[in-house]
């Protein structure tokens, strides 16, 4: 068989595994799921942060909390019919950041970047320290420790993706369903009681609210609407993630576009109704419901309730109160937010891998991300965003609210460039487009994008205005500096390719190969060095030998006489044992000596298995090859040999290989382990 | 110029330095500070030990004080002289080990490794505790703050050896002058004070000493004889480090041998005289002097002194008392003491990789250390040092007292097997020697190592039955652990070299060369990977390129055709983006195909400087080499190409390989900076 039979099977292998692909994809059934959850999660805190920003001014401003949203549900729908149409036009799965790169230019692609890298610390930092919260209102006993709580779970979260899990489908899609069969029943349950007259009222509706100081009323007009200005712009947390399907068009089964399209509406269908339910049963129900940090706002009978009151979530609260003679349920409802919390977190840490590899394509990241399988690479990126999510914990004290503030802004700048693009993108179309359907289509489509402009620019601002000074300087600070560092990074790249540009000059050869074999001992590895110079025909070759020792530079020079070799041994001698340097004078001498040749260093080299038998050997290779990189008209070929402990490496490597990397799913790149196995 | 007046040159200039050697090495003046600061340092700690020992049972043991310094004297004497013996032996520096090794076998020399490992971690632990307490003896706002002050002498000891300080003999042989003269001065005022009959009391005269339960008087002999015994040999503590010069004979001028005894009789005449001064004068002028652990048992008329007394070393006293209307002449002797003591601890730097490198030449350590320049072994050995040094130092308080428990027996070990070697070195050499006058010689000489080794055995046994509860215990175990470790590594090299010893199979030629350079872009690198892979002339070259983009991919052929490179391109495709994989599949596919050929991967590399830079680039290039590694018949060719900021890196190199490194001047190693530099 020859070696274009062999290579024409691989060929033909990846080609039939490429074809395979498509059965792998997923399904909208379970595309939701999987791109939804971050998205739906932040059900389960919009709805607090709302009360939340009300309750500054008292308790009689939640009147406004059903028009607030509304007013949310509205903007996400804006945004949702928007994405739509990035999904049919860009199905690539570059989503905000090629939208933005392609249609406004580079910088605005490196913003879109950035803002995307803030958020998915955010999500994280959010996700986790909300679903702490769930779990201390479902186990009295983690009260007070929620900080401590969300530590560990970014810790596990971090572990479980360092160690490469597998992001299945089927983890997504069940604790998602169960979410929303939750929400539903229970607000479900809410409406029944409330159509009837019967609703009950949650845990804290006997108590009373000190509106904050310079909020008595009556408020002014102005006052009023900076209140609903930040209560409105708290609530749009719950747009948070849905440009996660933009992302992910190709893992989707064809037509791409068109399941991702449907999934988009889904899950905007979804999400509104839960978020307005919520809020609007929550009202019903008579919820209380301020600032963790103010809880001595609280009173009962004009005494502030203490330090002793828990404050339960928005949803954590109803639950209670729906069913009231049923624990099960709350427990269930309660239990199924925290999982789909820490999943909407997980969601980050599957798609910062994915980002990372679409700006190393774009020179915005080190290459190495790029490609798929870089270990080191993608532990330093999954270690990065615990990291910062820890240190946002720890700051903002697992505190979702304040989080909160930091949250929006990144998000809404993308959204904003992402639509500000896309009606570029039409208008460009519309340029060449002679198709007056098409046409159609794209005018009412530039509409879309316009009015989604309008509303996230609108939310933008009023973010900017309200939360600036309350922590969103800090989500800018840090998209500035990403995005210095994103473009020095592009700059170098940028120069190393100018001052690597091949000109006419570079065919020339080389006149002559001097090769020289490194030799220690005279044992197999330096043989298997020897005959594999030799079968590369150099115009000179030689072995060479540091001596650092006269006796045993004999020995050798005895044995390799009797060996025959063939090839003369040059002894360099060392007397203060220095073995790099006489070698890489030597290397730089022959090349001197001839500048139009070029220098051959064979290097024989130990492959050994265990860590500790690799500090046991090459270590005087590895030094070698360190330096001999800077010598002009020097290559360095190493001729391993492996012994037999090397098994275990090799072993290891290619379990290494093969091991499943986060985000390997939103690429669409892993098969769902089900009974269709592909075939190999 | 050919290159062989070129290799000649580089030749010559070698040996030119290597005859210039002999004008670097120490003079006896220089040699003697630069041994004898780890020997003499530790009069600075052994009489306090005899008294705390003695002070066990009261004060009205002191008398015996001079008897135990006498008997301390006598073994110095005996290990002087045998050691007189040994540097004539063996003038190679390997001292105890090469001793023990040469005589005894190979475990005996593991053995001596082992203490010797042991000793210099000791070495830093007890010299640095001393040296603090003389710090907070001459600045009181450092009293209590003992383990603080130790610790950041170690860790500034780290750093400075880590930095690779040149270890100057000058450096030693100021302060150690000064501090023989210091003590000398003390003592002579003080043997004149004490002849006119004016000899002061020290500050502690006035206080008495409680006993410790069970040791109050009247002793039992065999109480009495225990007392003794552990007074002694913790006195012994004197004897540490008189080795020091057989291990460094190398380091002396010519005549060696004859240099190095006689610094080592002035060595034991100037320790003798100074250890047996300071304890006479001690106990003259009423020293009262207890465990620092158990101040409580000091007592001024009845009353302990309670927790506010400040227990000054011996010589701090001394000094105090002696130049009690002079206090510079207390101040200058505290100082120079505390500065010896840290430089014995320096001494333990600049003596471990010594250690090191004989071990590892015998396969007992890791084999890089035996080269010079091996940095990063280098500095693993001095941090583990300064770790352990700092562990001790935490664990036992910064108590001299303490840590002198662990300290003697490593040091009386390889004193042990390094005399009976001696006895069996003679041995043998007698039943050759025929001439009269040398046999004489032999068997003097023999005589004199087995009074050496009678004393030291009985001091061994007398340290192991005081003093193996005490702690010296945990030496024990850790000389068993470094015994093992040492055995594993010389085992596994072991195998390695028979599995690696050559055959006659290993000189048959590979059939043919087929060549693949890696191709990722057509720049600068990858034609010159390609003209020097022309150049070896293999059998069959192509190009190899990974495809994970397709338009990228026609990009490159179109390029690749007009460029007209006349090298054929294979073009693997990769839809999953694994870059790593397709092509080690590839090599290995080519390899199967024709099993007795031998697969070339060329891969161009970028060479940048800056270690930002290293992260943008090659990081591919390294895992690929990573994993070839691993493939049977292939060997890996880096063909470099060095960017403008290479110069950046390859100027660190050269400034690192010529840095001084720690433990060269005792291997006769480093020019003393003068007037007379070595011509290059």
């Amino acid at each position: 068989m020859g070696v274009g039979d062999v290579s024409k099977r691989i060929l033909l292998g990846r080609k039939l595994r490429s074809a395979q692909l498509g059965e792998t994809l997923l399904p909208k059934r379970i595309a939701l799921p999987v791109f939804a959850s971050d998205a739906l999660s932040s059900v389960a805190y919009a709805p607090d942060e709302v009360f939340i920003m009300l309750a500054v001014a008292g308790v009689t401003q939640y009147v406004w909390s059903w028009k607030i949203a509304i007013a949310v549900a509205l903007v996400m729908a804006a945004v949702i019919a928007s994405y739509r149409q990035t999904v049919h036009a860009y199905p690539s799965g570059g989503g905000d950041y090629e939208v933005a790169k392609v249609n406004l230019g580079r910088n605005a692609g490196i913003t879109v970047g950035s803002a995307l890298l803030v958020d998915y610390v955010l999500t994280v930092a959010v996700s986790i320290s909300s679903g702490s919260q769930y779990a201390a209102a479902a186990i009295p006993a983690l009260q007070h420790h929620e900080v401590t709580v969300a530590t560990v779970a970014v810790v596990l979260l971090m572990a479980v993706n360092l160690r490469g899990i597998r992001e299945s489908g089927r983890v997504f899609a069940v604790p998602t369903y169960l979410f929303m069969f939750a929400i539903f029943v229970m607000c479900g349950f809410g409406f029944v009681e409330l159509a009837f007259g019967t609703l009950p009222q949650v845990e804290s509706a006997d108590l009373d609210i000190t509106p904050e100081p310079g909020w008595d009323e009556p408020l002014t007009t102005f006052g009023l609407m900076i209140l609903l200005a930040r209560a409105f712009s708290s609530g749009c947390a719950a747009l948070t993630g849905v440009e996660a399907i933009s992302n992910g068009v190709p893992a989707f089964r064809r037509p791409k576009s068109r399941n991702a399209a449907t999934t988009l509406l889904l899950l905007g269908l979804i999400a509104i109704t839960m978020i307005v339910s919520v809020i609007v049963l929550a009202k019903q129900m008579g919820i209380r419901y301020v600032d963790p940090h103010h809880l001595d706002r609280l009173t009962r009978d004009g005494e502030p309730v203490g330090p002793g009151y828990d404050q339960h979530t928005v949803i954590a609260q109803i639950a209670r109160a729906v069913f009231h003679d049923f624990s099960p349920g709350f427990y269930f409802t309660v239990t199924v937010t925290g999982i789909i919390l820490v999943l909407a977190a997980n969601t980050a840490f599957n798609g910062f891998p994915v980002l990372g590899s679409i700006l190393a394509k774009d020179g915005l990241a080190p290459r190495a991300l790029g490609a798929r399988g870089d270990r080191l690479a993608y532990s330093n990126g999954i270690v990065f965003l615990a990291v910062m999510a820890i240190a946002l914990i720890w700051i903002f004290d697992a505190q979702t609210t304040r989080l909160i503030q930091l949250y929006i802004v990144g998000v809404f700048v993308s959204f904003n460039l992402s639509q500000l693009g896309m009606i570029r993108h039409w208008t460009r179309a519309l340029q060449t487009e002679r198709d007056p359907a098409q046409r159609r289509r794209m005018v009412r489509a530039r509409v879309i994008n316009a009015i989604g402009l309008g509303f996230t620019a609108v939310v933008l601002v009023v973010v900017l205005l309200t939360k600036f000074t309350q922590g969103a300087w800090i989500t800018v600070l840090a998209m500035a500096l990403f995005f210095t560092v994103m473009r020095a990074i592009r700059a170098h790249y940028e120069s190393v390719e100018a001052e690597l540009a091949a000109d006419e000059e570079d065919k020339v050869l080389p006149t002559r190969v001097h090769a020289i074999v490194l030799v220690s001992k005279l044992h197999k590895p330096t043989l298997r060095a020897l005959a594999f110079a030799k079968a590369t025909r150099p115009n000179a070759l030689e072995g060479v030998y540091v001596s650092v020792d006269d006796a045993e530079t004999d020995r050798l020079l005895a044995e390799w006489d009797q060996r025959n070799t063939g090839v003369p041994l040059r002894v360099l001698h060392s007397p203060y044992r220095e073995v790099v340097k006489p070698i890489v004078e030597y290397a730089a001498a022959i090349r001197r000596a001839n500048p139009r040749g070029v220098v051959a260093v064979y290097i024989p080299e130990y492959v050994v298995g265990r860590w500790w038998e690799q500090l046991l050997h090459n270590q005087t290779a590895l030094r070698l090859k360190g330096r001999l990189l800077f010598s002009p008209g020097v290559m360095v070929i190493s001729v391993p040999f492996q012994l037999r402990s090397s098994e275990i490496a090799r072993e290891r490597g290619e379990r290494e290989e093969s091991r499943v990397r986060p985000g390997d799913l939103r690429r669409g790149r892993v098969a769902e382990r089900s009974g269709r196995k592909p075939q190999p």
